[in-house]
């Protein structure tokens, strides 16, 4: 063990912060970390905006239904992002390499890229005292997302970032355990990972039945199940098709 | 500056690892790390498969064409996993999860899960002095590797993760500067990233040749071109689809 795993296992999602901006120089580093980490075949196919316009804020807020979203200690939108790759092209290389962008390996590309980028960024302001949470509810209208932010052609808006001082101290929220999470070589059967999951709704039923506030009998099967037979944003394919990806 | 964001900002990728497996107390630690990091709506939509059987490495480094895939202190493939979330629903609820589960949005969300686990394994690893290299090229040919793992529907491979301790000492790459990467509040236009990347690829040119080995005249923007240029990997979009993911 030591401070950079410490800090990796206390992470939970911080919802309320400080009215405070982050310090100049802590926002540097944290970009810094998120502009080192891997990249596929050294594309860096992503991009981050730090959103400061206190009217995008608020429009986000509302997409998002989330008041942090507005009230925050700084707010980071990352994209995937083939353009800055492509634009050096001349128009008859870009022809060339359309069929490539337009592919579900290079939406994957992307993805992981942008991924790895806030994920960086994520460890580097949890190591300064900085609270997270992700934003994947920019999704809920990802093409006004896309307009606010004036998104070119093979770039997607894929989530969020907001950072701050924290103003409360969540309980670390229970996670299902390793055992259904990791295997050793190949995919266990199903039927050899219902007990692991029944524990874990057991487990989540009584962390939901005596937690201080808003206590109630749940479990994680019964909540995977409502959410997906609700459908969820099912306009995302047709935007990142109109985006330039995922069309081939 | 913390030794955290000292460890994110020194990483490179490791391609020559020590005779030498992950001492067991480690391995524990990255997965505990692995399992920790921020998961969207708490649908934990990844898994990891430890690689462990000789046969299996051989196949995979037989596919991605890197002998170090073989030859390391642990091998992980991450997996964006819709599976374990649908698995206790029954018959009649699973149909209505249908449209929602190949929704374009469902492979975002599994992909993102996945990275984020894999960056704080990564993360984790190399504060304890452990080399990490992303392995994309595992997609290569991602349906033998999904058959070697014997991955289920709704789960498909991403990418590999080797761990290792280092047994060289490469160089940190330069990578695109924040100004081409980090925008405020709008993605600024084509003409106004050229700079930064014209730039970038002057520096690069001087790196390739001045670097001790295998020196050469390249730059970022041709090495784009050329490889975008290239179809690659144009089997994955059929692929995912077979397993139920983005069709719709």
């Amino acid at each position: 063990m030591n401070s950079t795993i410490d800090t990796i296992l206390n992470h939970r999602s911080i919802r309320k912060f400080k009215n405070e901006p982050i310090k100049q120089g802590d926002l540097n580093l944290i970009l810094e970390a998120a502009t080192k980490g891997s990249t596929s075949s050294y594309m860096m196919a992503y991009s981050i905006i730090s959103v400061t316009d206190p009217s995008i804020k608020k429009e986000l807020a509302a997409i998002t239904t989330q008041p942090y979203v507005e009230k925050n200690g700084h707010l980071f939108v990352f994209c995937a992002d083939l353009n800055r790759n492509s634009i050096m092209a001349t128009p008859e290389e870009l022809n060339q390499m359309k069929d490539n962008l337009e592919n579900t390996e290079h939406l994957l590309v992307a993805t992981i890229d942008a991924t790895i980028s806030a994920q960086n960024a994520v460890i580097a302001a949890e190591s300064l005292g900085i609270g997270i949470c992700y934003i994947g509810s920019i999704r809920n209208n990802i093409s006004k997302v896309d307009r606010l932010l004036k998104l070119p052609k093979n770039v997607i808006p894929l989530f969020g970032l907001v950072l701050g001082y924290p103003d409360h101290h969540p309980e670390i929220k229970p996670k299902l355990p390793i055992k259904a999470l990791h295997f050793f070589d190949t995919y266990l059967d199903n039927k050899d990972i219902y007990p692991s999951i029944i524990a874990f709704d057991k487990q989540l039923n009584d962390y939901y039945s005596n937690r201080a506030s808003n206590n109630r009998q749940d479990n994680w099967s019964n909540q995977m199940t409502r959410k997906l037979m609700s459908p969820t944003r099912m306009d995302v394919t047709q935007f990142v098709m109109s985006k330039g990806f995922r069309k081939k």
